[in-house]
C-alpha cells in the first residue's frame, strides 16, 4: 500500500542535512536528524526541563515543531536541488504525555505532487527504552520550484 | 455574532499567570502573555535567531507553540479552580512569513462545552508597528475536572 | 482586520453560480447559493430526513460538503475566468447539533494567494429563526491556472 | 506499532450496523459498510452522478462523509452498549480525483481513550479494480457514556 518514491536528486540527504543545520530553532529545541530516506525522515528530541508544559511534560509545540520539520524534510527529499520547502498548514493530534528520554519524530510522503506534498508524522515518547505514539500529525509543504534553500538575505 | 463568556472563578487571570508561568517552553521561546479576558488570551512572541528555521523567518513550531499556549490559556480562563486543560488537537495555517520584530497569537473561545473547548487564534507578525496575519489556528481542548493545574509530582 | 478583495473578474458571481450548478451532490442535497461577493459565499441546506445521521440531526457529512462548497466559491470568486479551484484540505469542528429548519454555511476568505487560498467557515443551525454556530471550518484551496471550471470531458 | 484493540462488548458489529442503518444521509448516498473489526471500519460509497462536484468526479463532501463515518464506527467497536459516539472534528487532505466505480474508506482507530478517540481513515478510488489512494482524514470522536445510540425522540 505504501508507495515507494525515487529521489529526484541523489544528493537529497545532504540537502536535506544542510537545510534543517540552518534552521536555528532546530538547534535551540536540541532537535536532530537521525535518518533520512526517500520519502521519509526521522528527527530527535531529547527531553529537558527547558521544553517542558505546565505539568512537567514536553510542550505540545515543542513536539509538534520537530514533527514539522521531519515532515518538511521527508517532502524536501524528492524536490530538486533547486526547489526549497514551505508548510502551507498541518493538523496534530496529541495522544499522550511527552515523558521520557526523548521524543522521535517519523514522517513519510503520503502523497507527493508537483505542487503539493502531503506528509504523516508520528510522534514517540521513549521512556525506558519503549516507544509510546504520543502524537500523529497530518501536513501539507509546498514546493517552491526555483527557489533554491538558502538563507534569506 | 461573537459570544460573551462569564468566568466560572473570579481569579481566573491569575491563575493563567501562574500557569503560564511554569512552562519551561514559553521561557525558553521568551514568550509572554500581554493579556487575559473571560474566552481570550493574547501571547507576544519576541523574535530572535534561536527561533527561526532555515531561511531565517519565526520558525513556524514557534509560532505554532505560542498559539497553542494563548488557545489553552484563553479556554483555562473559563474553568474552574479544580480544572487542569489539555490541547487534544489543532490545525494550523501558515499564511505570510513570520518576520519583524515579534508575533502576537490572539485567542479566542468559539465554544466553551463542559468537556470540549473550540479556539480560534490568529497570530501576526509585527514589523514597524504594522501588522500582518501570518498563521491562523483551530483548536480543540479539553478540561480535566478535579486536577488542578500543579506540576507533575 | 477583514481584508477587502476585489474580484480579478466582475462576471465572478456568474462563474460561482454556474460551476455550483454542476455539482451534481449539491443538487442531490438540496443545497442553494444565498449570497456571493469577493471573498465570500453563503450556501443554504434545508433540513430533510435524507440528510440524517443515526439521532436524527443533520449528518456532519452534509454540512461539511456544504461548508466546502461555500468556501470553495468563496475563494473563486477572487480567481480569473481561466482559472479552476480544488479544495486540497480542510478541518471542522463539531460544535453543536444540526437541528431545525435549515443549516446556513458562510465562508470568507483569509488569505488570498496566487496559489493557494485559506477560508473560514462559520455553518450555523436555524431553529425557529435563531442561528446557532453548529460548526465551524479552516480550509485551504489551490487555484488550477489555466483550466477553466467545465465538466471532465 | 499497530495496537491490538479487545472489543468491551462482544455484540459490537451488530451495534454498528444497527447504527449506520439509522443513518438516513448514508442511505441517500449509497453507502455500505463492507467490514467491522475490533477498532476498524470500512464503508464502500459507489459512484454515480448524484455525487458528483463540478469536473465530475464523486464530491469530496461525499467522501468525507463516508470517510467520517467510517471513523466513528470504527471508534464504537470499542464502546460499550451503553455508549454512543460523536464526531468532536477531522481534517481531511484529498489527494487525487474520487473517480471510476467506487470509493472505499478504511477506518483505524489509533488511539482508543476513556474520552475520546482518535482514528486515521484512508480513502480509496476504485477504477477497473485497481485502488488509488484519494483522500486521508485524521479524527477525533467522543464516548457519550450512558447514552445508548437511539434515534432522537
Amino acid at each position: 500500500m505504501m508507495p515507494d518514491f525515487q529521489p529526484a536528486d541523489p544528493g537529497y540527504a545532504d540537502r536535506v542535512r544542510a537545510s534543517f543545520a540552518r534552521q536555528g530553532f532546530m538547534r535551540t529545541l536540541g532537535a536532530e536528524i537521525v535518518a533520512v530516506e526517500p520519502g521519509r525522515c526521522e528527527v530527535r528530541l531529547p527531553c529537558r526541563d527547558e521544553l517542558g508544559q505546565q505539568h512537567g511534560f514536553l510542550h505540545a509545540g515543542a513536539l509538534a515543531a520537530v514533527a514539522d520539520s521531519a515532515g518538511g524534510y521527508a517532502a524536501y527529499t524528492l524536490m530538486g536541488t533547486g526547489d526549497s520547502v514551505l508548510t502551507v498548514e498541518y493538523k496534530i493530534n496529541l495522544l499522550a504525555p511527552g515523558r521520557g528520554e526523548e521524543a522521535i519524530a517519523r514522517a513519510r510522503v503520503v502523497r507527493s505532487g508537483r505542487t503539493f506534498t502531503v506528509c504523516q508524522v508520528d510522534i514517540f515518547a521513549v521512556s525506558g527504552g519503549a516507544e509510546t505514539l504520543c502524537a500523529t500529525m497530518q501536513q501539507t509543504v509546498i514546493r517552491l520550484a526555483r527557489r533554491p534553500d538558502v538563507p534569506a538575505a
